[in-house]
């Protein structure tokens, strides 16, 4: 394992990386062409939960979250910290402590393969944690790893200066060559969505507006009324 | 796979069916013999979810919502739609603009094998969704599937036409035919739970009020003091 | 499997056990050196569920609660039930009416090794549960087991007359010897940690505080700039 | 739960089910249309392991073998063993001396929702269990259940007298009136595979043989070489 | 979580554990009334292998193997090593060198609650080993732990001193108290068993031969001929 | 996603992928220093199975192979087929028919995110697969992939032309870039391994030979007598 930490990584636009996450993960992933999501395993620590900023990474040793706080001095204004562990864990690294020093320099949230800790107090904060597990379980500050390296975490490589975004369906990444992109499509695709929605709302049918009818006929589906 | 669409299934009453979802999912499942749930992996999108109505039912790929899309048109005021896939899968077959068109058609909630999206949202349209999972992850409309046909999701057999409710406790499925003997046998359980919470509430125990005592003496179980 | 209920189990101090309680399940579990824990599995019922009271314990064979019966005669004001079973099921084996008869005896709250139903009751009754799953399925009460012997949850021994204590991180166990060395190391912990909490309000980084520095160098860690 | 055990079950005929069993499991699964498959939970406790029978089918409570012992007296020669349990288990209901039992009446093979013992034995036997689990952990036989009634395992429907076919690729059903079919299907298949095997040996591209190459053009996929 | 290394730990009779290994998990858990079995997790690196000792027991934290060479000093021939980690993790913190290691001791297996890596070769050696995982993820050697303390595993507290066995079916311990009282349960339960056997070869039903009738009398449970 | 095949992918040295695949994963992941390896999920589909070659990589729609038919064509001597799917899904894509393809294009086996079948005809043709499940589930040829995309797969990113190998201890990917490294380290690492077996196999302590004792005496590990 890498034992390397880099410093000045790259950050996308604070306000792109915002406006990625006013969209949401459903939309920005739509957008994207279906890339890009962490996976149903990562939860947020509280519900409505949302954010999107500048991916800050970790690679921490299982049970040990010394790398963490290596990358807090890392992180800067609109950074979202991503934390990786070299082999699976559900320990919680992460709790509210650490979440009081990120706060206090501007990060909007974090991404964790493990545990998260302090849920009730991180609800009181307002302050957005998603995570594989919640868990009390303590760490030790033993071992090296690595900060701002590209991981792995929910199948998704994420590089520093990727902007990732989390709400109530999860998290993704969005590489950051692709943020443009991102914000062109998502946009396109929230204008589409409300024309559709006033259609459904006004009774018409999926079918019809997305003309799937032929492809019915295509796949020889047969309509047959109950006997 | 069978690749076909039934239409005009069977509908229980509307009113027995929303009287089910009032008493609840664990009421009914007792009051029926303790059959019919569908297993602690179906969880609610939003705390504090409750329906009951009519099956109808759809039978997807893996990863390929095509036939919610004909299930919508099938579906009445009074339905809940069921959602099974022909193989284990956690994808988010089903949005916020899928319950927008069911909401205009009346249906009362979903029930999915697989996963949900745009949860954020559904908790403010106050639209019930149950689901294996919480997933973005987007899907094709590519392969045939069916509407209508017998699905088996959770280890329960839902015809169309069966009775399905759910609330904070799950899911279940109540056959057609046993709708009255269920709404009976529950309105009986409600009346004799109140009995028992009042005697609970001041102070007599269960083992007596059960007639516990003497299995007790049965089954050979000592009282031993603390040593 | 032993077949006895044993009377008169010791008590911890019930002041001791709400203090520990208070203090809350990740505080007591670092203060104690990271021991006690019952791992992630356990989730409350519903957020911001709290509690800290004395270990009763039932072994109940899967599917059966006969044994929380027997157990529910033998609480007292203070207590938390703490329920294993001889292997492992999601069967929700306890709900409201079982829990109306602890909350008029006093109980604080319930832990599960199996699952809980009619969740939407006990958040109208703040009455705390943990569990591993939700389920409504209900059981019999044919099987017997034990009340008051230890038991073994979430890889942890519970004794009777041990501290449980549980909140939205989860559930951990003090045993009964350990509980005034918790209390002291607790409140030397929180003291600890509102002055660490101002510090790093206030900028300094965990990097400094901690001392990990020097702990870096031993280990090797490069920093690199970004190419 | 019905608490019933029905008697002179239907049966399929022996040679068929034995013909099916030849074919193996991914076969006749593909021959039927992709349907009747158990899923990967369901395992053999030795590799090598292939059996087809028709079905003779208990449920049992979760920890209680009880109703295995009455389903074998309603075994046959020919007959396949289904066990299904009303709630999650992996409680090892069935070991070495029911497998004696079953194989003095001729049965074939069993299939347990639930977990297997004397692994060892079983494999020096030659008696095919598959199963959900392999448990040491024994059972009661203290709660009722059914034989020969419809249970679903690994989300199909097993109906008394429909052949059960297991081999190292898991579980089907073939339901007893498809058993025509299957067997002609299966053959034609095995037929057409031979053909295809020798093109493929002799070096054809799936794709050729297949007819694909237009399906990727429609899909819009592209070939570009390694820059 | 404990740092100290107990030296000297008692042992049981090396011909009892092996005879104990030899009777087999199912058998000795039936023996002593269904308790002891680690459950359906801990599988054998190789099938066939079986093995009874006395436990040495190391407590390791997750992806750290120090405990384990310390362990290793404190075995004597008969013994097995167990060892559980402070939180769950399968990371392959033994393999082949370490087995070489014990082998040499005259130590007759391990049994890990996380991860062994060198399979092929453990399998040509012949040493058995049962674990949670095969995972080839290799470990640090960084943080303290315990050997010799009591080790909860699969749900089972292991003392240093107790017998622990394993087969085909799992693992399961035996307090070093009740091995004199396991010894003559399971050659009881052998006999009456090889008894059984016979009359089931004969054609006697486990019904007749366990007096089974009666009860399923008294559970109402009523035979009716397939319709 | 992106729907493209990549022609001319690079390969790396068809003897030292053999090479690699010889020395084992365990003795490779560890010779790099703990990296590349796919976790304890992969598992071979028959004992004893062992490849080394160039990564082929397929991305495939979840129940749905038609990107590995792509792939095939793309094979050439001495590559390893790595197929990733765009969601979780164990259906088996793979089977007899595509290994007899590969095997006669002189591909070395088949690493599988999702699940294989035909298991005991591969274990027949010796043809190694790794997987994460045996599954006879069917699949269809209906959504486009890509072949020859750099893939994720159990947490490890593999590029087309990476060394990939596995053994009975699951999988890892060696970078291309790396393969001499991880060559002439391996080599040194069974040197090394060599010498120390002897050295265990004539008694001596792991504790003394990687210099370990001073380490407990810095963690402050403490030598007690059992009492």
């Amino acid at each position: 394992m890498r034992t390397v930490v880099v410093t000045d990584s790259p950050r996308a636009d604070a306000g792109d990386a915002a406006a990625l996450g006013d969209y949401g993960v459903a939309t920005v992933h739509e957008a994207l062409g279906r890339v890009g999501y962490l996976g149903p395993e990562f939860r947020p620590a509280w519900a409505g939960a949302r954010a999107g900023g500048t991916a800050v990474t970790a690679l921490c040793w299982p049970g040990d979250n010394l790398m963490i706080h290596v990358a807090v001095e890392q992180c800067r204004p609109g950074d979202v910290l991503v934390v990786a562990t070299a082999s699976p864990s559900t320990d919680g690294l992460f709790g509210e402590l650490l979440a009081t020093s990120l706060a206090q320099r501007g990060v909007r949230g974090v991404v964790l393969a493990c545990g998260v800790r302090d849920v009730a107090d991180l609800r009181t904060m307002g302050f957005p944690v998603w995570s594989r597990a919640v868990s009390a379980q303590g760490s030790v500050k033993a071992t090296a790893g690595a900060v701002n390296v590209p991981v792995t975490v929910g199948g998704q490589v994420v590089h520093p200066g990727d902007v990732v975004l989390g709400d109530d369906d999860g998290v993704m990444v969005v590489p950051r060559a692709d943020v443009g992109r991102a914000l062109t499509a998502s946009q396109a695709r929230v204008e589409k969505e409300a024309a559709t929605r006033e259609a459904l709302r006004a009774g018409e049918l999926g079918l019809d507006r997305y003309g799937l009818r032929d492809r019915l006929k295509e796949l020889g589906i047969e309509y047959v009324a109950h006997e």
